[in-house]
């Protein structure tokens, strides 16, 4: 796929700012801006040395389009590898507009989503897994899915599967070496050596494929279910924790009737907080809906919080076999799952009936969603389910499920030829298994690629990157 | 009001796009840019040449927050005059948030609206009028109010306001050098040529001044009533217009209750249309409402569109008489204002009734806004109501009620002087007119600026301009 043409799109946000940035990539990007382009100074834009500004004026023949500056990067000095002309012009869009259409009349097309991320993939700027690195970083929105875009951009990920490649990539050779002298039964590849390198890279494997569980909490947040009875301040607690008003809240027990989703970042992690209606049974058809739905989320959720209202147990109005009951419910349903269990609205009951309440119910969280008691507590109880040992330790975290993917076969491959290796499978078929070990490595940096995957890959990012 | 601190702001729209910009701007943009930056390549920000790109991560302590792209500007040589740093990271909200705070943190403040570009005046980089086209040029969506913020931003209006204030200041030194003079009674000003200057001066100003009623209809689009009976197509005609679905197109007579404005640009201008409720008589107090509107939006518009349905007299539910009456009406009513008379729906009445209506009803329009019969003409006919004159001859158009009101004082002024010349008025008080004229003069450069019109003029920018 060689690219020759020049390709233009608007790199900044939509909509009006103080500035725009418009960027062309290719062969002959200087010298199309250069034609459109009256330097203040009189420079030439092509003499210019990369990574230099100019000052001076759009200009579409008599007409002066805006006063802007142009930053001109050369082949392969710029985030494509090839000509870069940036154009920083006043923000408004008819501006904008006018700017990119001028380009499109005089030799540019349109980018397409993620192209200019794509030439740079293709001339060799960065490896596939840094280019899916490259949308990841845009769209992290937390501490932690932005340090992990930041480590595979920076080449974290690509380093460790490289230095896998190589090690297999040498086994492979002494095996093939072997077959050249297959009539002499030579062995260059010493097998109890090899047998170490195979645990080796079957432990690396292991690690990163463990590492996509928590990987991908962290992309996509962690899920966590409110669940209980209705009215009992499951969308205060929400808020409270959101810190907004977002959940609608009553005093109408089962208010809550569609699920309502809500995001935040808790100590620099992504929780994705699903308010959910109550699980009593009920005659109200719309209701119920709300009630299959608790059980839906709870079953897509990381962490159950129950909550029930302290104060509806000493007005008589709930009692607590009932709670302890839908805990022993939950408890059996999802026994791996954590689950917090809240008492919520502490603030109007006696410190005598809250320590009552915590003999008959165990291990609860005294909390008030409505004036905040407990709250913050709760917030760090949630972080420490995540497992940020890793995180921590700057080891490398797999978020993407393409990766993960041809981790896992990499993984088979690289088994089958450990089992290869004990039941002294001959060499011709044992570099089979490893060619296809190193064909999965290769897939996830890119040295093996196709037009599919690419399109796939790139058709996610925005245009402009 | 000398300005020592760095101010920091994203330039960029807000919101998540391939790149953002964050600018710094201040003496010590440079250095303290410099130490959160680590250049790919080693080197030391401050010692970089001016308009030069450097690529390298910006770090907070250990963390690496982005790749980026960092351009250096050096004082003077820069938007503001000051040093600039302008940081072009990945433009995911965190990290615009992340790097803004870093440097909040370290040595900058946030600027405020348009603070860049208010430095840039106080550094004599740019004149008031030039840093007041600055926030018009962004707020430009058509190519009739974006050639005059370009023109006025390039310095047009300010130089002929220059050459104004420069012929009266040679007055005023030759008349205030009379009066040094005094009990010789000599006249250095001949008398004969102040009067010729004067008059060209009063000239000037009265065309400055006529050009502000073109200038403030191309700033914000000129207003077009659109009106009639009920159900006589003026939605349709609208949608025609606009091309697309906006008002409510009903069947119903009376749907459009609310007045509808909707803005496109015709031929470079922009167009404001107001699609009101028919004027019938009518008992629906909400109607009457609408009624009373229409009205109200006829004594706002520069042009009326009156439109009649050409089927409904055929069919007898019309007739020509009462269709002529309204004609009058508007006619007697708003005497100066173009009217444009339709009759609409065309599509569905013969040749023959068009000739017939042709002659009951004079300077009709036949338009069919279902099929877009005659649309493309009557988008003709509201541009030449436009006096573009002006525009295309590159003459100086004032769009700014500040200006306006200068030039209108100064006026005043001059017109005193004019005055005084043709009573004999002594030296002295010919002078005060004189200064008084030069100040005003003054106000539109921004020579004479207070904190408080500083403060107005830049509150409306936005932030990172």
């Amino acid at each position: 796929m060689i690219t020759q043409d020049t390709i233009v799109a608007l790199a900044t946000p939509s909509g009006a700012g103080a500035i725009a940035v418009i960027r062309l990539s290719g062969k002959d990007a200087i010298i199309i801006a250069e034609k459109q382009f009256k330097s203040v100074s009189g420079k030439t834009l092509s003499k210019q040395p990369t990574h230099t500004i100019h000052l001076g004026h759009i200009i579409d023949g008599d007409r002066v389009l805006d006063e802007v500056l142009v930053s001109v990067f050369k082949d392969p000095n710029s985030y494509t590898g090839e000509n870069v002309v940036e154009i920083s012009c006043h923000g408004s869009n008819y501006i904008q507009q006018e700017i990119i259409q001028l380009f499109l009349r005089n030799g540019c097309r349109m980018a397409s989503a993620g192209e200019f991320t794509l030439r740079a993939f293709l001339n060799g700027k960065l490896d596939l897994s840094q280019a899916e690195a490259v949308a990841d970083l845009i769209a992290s929105d937390n501490k932690a899915s932005h340090q992990i875009a930041m480590q595979q951009m920076r080449g974290g990920f690509s380093s460790e599967i490289a230095k896998l490649r190589e090690e297999l990539l040498n086994f492979a050779s002494l095996i093939e070496l072997e077959l050249d002298f297959a009539e002499e039964d030579v062995e260059f590849a010493d097998r109890t050596q090899f047998k170490e390198l195979i645990n080796r890279i079957i432990n690396v494997l292991k690690r990163l494929i463990d590492s996509f569980a928590v990987g991908n909490v962290i992309k996509n947040g962690i899920p966590v279910a409110i669940v209980g009875e209705p009215n009992v301040g499951k969308s205060t607690l929400l808020n409270a924790l959101l810190n907004e008003e977002r959940a609608i809240v009553s005093e109408v027990a089962g208010t809550t009737r569609d699920t309502i989703e809500d995001e935040i970042s808790i100590g620099g992690i992504g929780f994705r907080f699903i308010d959910t209606a109550g699980i009593r049974d009920t005659k109200d058809v719309v209701e119920s809906i709300g009630i299959r739905r608790t059980f839906e989320k709870m079953d897509q959720a990381q962490v159950v919080v129950y909550l029930f209202d302290a104060k509806s147990i000493f007005s008589q109005k709930a009692c607590v076999e009932t709670i302890s009951i839908e805990i022993e419910k939950i408890k059996n349903k999802y026994p791996q799952k954590p689950l917090v269990v809240i008492a919520n609205k502490v603030d109007v009951i006696s410190s005598k009936e809250l320590e009552e309440l915590k003999n008959s119910i165990k291990d609860i969280k005294p909390i008030s969603a409505k004036t905040n008691i407990g709250v913050e507590d709760l917030k760090i109880t949630l972080t420490n389910f995540v497992n940020t040992g890793a995180l921590r330790n700057n080891e490398t975290i797999v978020t993407n499920t393409r990766h993960y993917d041809s981790l896992l076969k990499a993984l088979e491959e690289v088994s089958k030829v450990k089992d290869g290796l004990n039941t002294g499978l001959s060499g011709d078929l044992l570099a089979i298994d490893i060619r296809q070990a190193l064909y999965h490595f290769g897939e996830i940096t890119g040295e093996i690629s196709s037009d599919d995957l690419l399109g796939n890959i790139f058709a996610n990012f925005c245009i402009g990157k």
